[in-house]
């Protein structure tokens, strides 16, 4: 962390360009992305603005906002096709011409020598930038970025796929709003990250240790509650706030989940990865959620077995061997048929750890004593096997996200208290 | 469908309040439902901004564009709580007087009441209105939404939670714009959804069928390639639309999906339901995604036995009798493990029909001959067991999606061929 000594807060455009964005067929990717980096350097997004493949209608935006925002940044728009105008656009906007880039046109030569591609006209027009601006490289595709200085303010253009934006963001854009003296060195904020404790509660809680000049803000998303702390106009150091981050993580005690932006499922891998033990998985209503909570951790395969999914009753019988007459007397969405599947996907899969969860995610199914809603989540460690009931308020999308995320932080905390008894038993 | 007859294109905008959509803490699903939505009544969105919770920078946002839209909606901002502002900036900037509606307060008493609660002076400030406007009712929440027309224009303020916004926008909002002319009756274009084919070949495919007065539009999303066909200004009947359009899907051929918006999965679950058979999945790189896109359709249960996600080779082993010297030949990601895995999942769970999918998603993985991006899928009948293999060019995210999506079709296309075969073998 490097806190940020920038003289005053920052205006932040996002422009996102693309008709799939207003049509409902995507959702915007990009913004969450850039949103979340740009805090993380200090430069919150101000205001973010979605429009089509209209060369006029991304023109009136960027005219616009051009000397009304210290920063600029346009996604999409910028590849060789006809429904590409973003480039054309932006320099319309701004008056400027637009010129070619010998650099970057050399460097597509080059790529397309590679693929075996002859050169286009209009492949060769993605190498064009507004007089006074310079191309991004993009070795991971052929349109190059634009980067536009002026007076201390900058205008960014991204192109449109995720794999070609982000390493372009964090590799071209970065290192250059830090020399403009727009973005932190490191990260503009501490952050420490809860689950179990509300946004009110935890402001009461932890408000007492956090000195006043500094700045405290809160996100909630999916049972999760972050605190951020940054210095705000104390001038208080990088070291100043870590100690006092170090102090909120003291007050918020069991609630605590990290400091940064990791995820429950990669914090209980990281847990399990330094005891050298493996997870299984056994679902109903989530039906392979937590599964992919799991799998989308890059290098889970070391400790996450993998998942049962099981829809039918014949299911959970056959592949976790779930007796019958359990399910029949207990049903299927109860304590007993959680902790049975729990232990059941840690004998089939050989796991040392296993955790389940069954419910009624909705619309329909429930009963008077356990209503939609409800959900039942097993465990099962090498030291013993617990159930525990869950009570959702919402939708069935939210009930079942709400379960997996509910579901993980329950293992964390159970590896965190039960470790060493685990350890001994499972030796 | 009933073809619309709007005198003109209107200028639609939506407005998105939150920190959280801007900090990178959500995605903007409203977003995402109301651009479907509004395009299928006819109103596709125009522009689209996200703002933070802060008064001024609402009122700027509607202050700018009441007079230049015909429709503008804003969602969150209208709860009881001091971060709500949208009503307040609103009136505002519309230089309009709020006045409480003691329709919506008699609604809110009642429903406290029932709840148990006491009613205070926050919780009232939700039924108030600026002056000409009402209260849409909100019998799943507490906050009533908006409705404000003048000249033929409409805004209007939808509450935050998905739950209430989803069906206020339906029941409340859809008929007061067909009223105001906005709106069609029913669906303003009728969509032919295929798989398989791109944009571009299926546009030079299906142009010589659709008469030339009437609108042709594409959207694509995960390999699914939308066709829109409307009227436009042709004066064409919903009966010419929808005769064109069995003419687009005859043209299609295999390709074609449906006629509307249903998902993959839907159709795959349809086709089971109607031949009164199950499915079982066997998933290795997609994790859980395939099951959660069955899991994800209303009444899935029913077809849907489950899914075995391997990580592991022992769990492939283990849970689907994938033998050991099978994988050592072979390896995990290969057509016989493929085929195997499938096999092995419609055994184990007792289903009809069993889909598999093994693969290398990135970031690390893959071979000389089968590099990252490399998927080899498995089917099962009762007719036979088939492989295929797949190579997809994208990050992590984009294979595991695209993955699921092409398994998902294979299946549809498969049960559509060999549904007699099946059903014979399978008696």
């Amino acid at each position: 962390m490097d806190s940020c000594r920038a003289p005053r807060p920052r205006e932040v455009l996002v422009i996102n360009v693309g008709d799939e964005l207003l049509d409902g067929l995507r959702g915007n990717d990009h913004l969450v992305w850039l949103g979340e980096h740009l805090a993380r350097r200090g430069l919150p997004v101000t205001r973010a603005v979605a429009v089509r493949d209209d060369a006029a209608a991304i023109a009136r935006e960027v005219g616009a906002a051009w000397g009304a925002y210290d920063v600029i940044i346009t996604t999409g728009g910028i590849g060789p096709t006809s429904d590409d105008r973003t480039r054309e656009a932006v320099a319309a906007a701004l008056g400027l011409g637009l010129v070619a880039s010998p650099g970057a046109e050399d460097a597509l030569r080059a790529r397309f020598r590679i693929l075996g591609r002859t050169v286009s006209e209009a492949d060769l027009g993605q190498c064009r930038v507004p007089v006074g601006g310079e191309t991004l490289p993009n070795p991971r595709g052929t349109a190059p970025g634009v980067w536009l200085a002026r007076d201390g303010r900058a205008l960014v253009m991204l192109p449109g796929p995720a794999l070609e934006l982000r390493p372009m963001f964090d590799e071209e854009v970065v290192p250059r709003l830090r020399q403009l003296g727009c973005a932190c060195r490191g990260e503009a904020y501490v952050q420490v990250r809860t689950y179990g404790i509300g946004a009110a509660p935890l402001e009461e809680l932890i408000r007492p240790v956090v000195p006043g000049g500094l700045t405290l803000t809160f996100g909630t998303h999916t049972g999760i509650v972050d605190a951020r702390i940054s210095s705000g106009g104390s001038g208080a150091t990088a070291e100043d706030i870590c100690e006092v981050a170090r102090r909120v993580r003291d007050a918020v005690g069991e609630d605590f989940i990290c400091t940064g932006h990791a995820c429950l499922a990669s914090i209980v891998i990281e847990q399990l990865r330094s005891l050298e033990k493996s997870v299984a998985l056994a679902e109903s209503c989530t039906g392979g959620l937590l599964a992919d909570a799991f799998a989308s951790v890059p290098g889970a395969s070391r400790v996450f077995a993998g998942s049962a999914v099981c829809y039918s009753n014949d299911a959970k019988m056959n592949l976790l061997g779930v007796p019958e007459a359990l399910l029949a007397q207990h049903g299927a969405v109860s304590a007993e048929a959680a902790a049975a599947m729990a232990s059941g996907a840690a004998e089939k899969f050989g796991s040392d750890y296993a955790l389940s969860v069954t419910g009624f995610a909705g619309p329909d199914g429930g009963t008077d004593v356990d209503p939609v809603g409800t959900v039942y989540l097993g465990y099962c460690s090498p030291s013993g096997v617990w159930s525990r009931r869950l009570s959702v308020v919402g939708d069935r999308v939210q009930v079942r996200r709400r379960a997996v995320n509910t579901a993980l932080d329950w293992m964390r905390r159970k590896l965190n208290k039960y470790r060493v008894e685990d350890l001994i038993h499972g030796a």
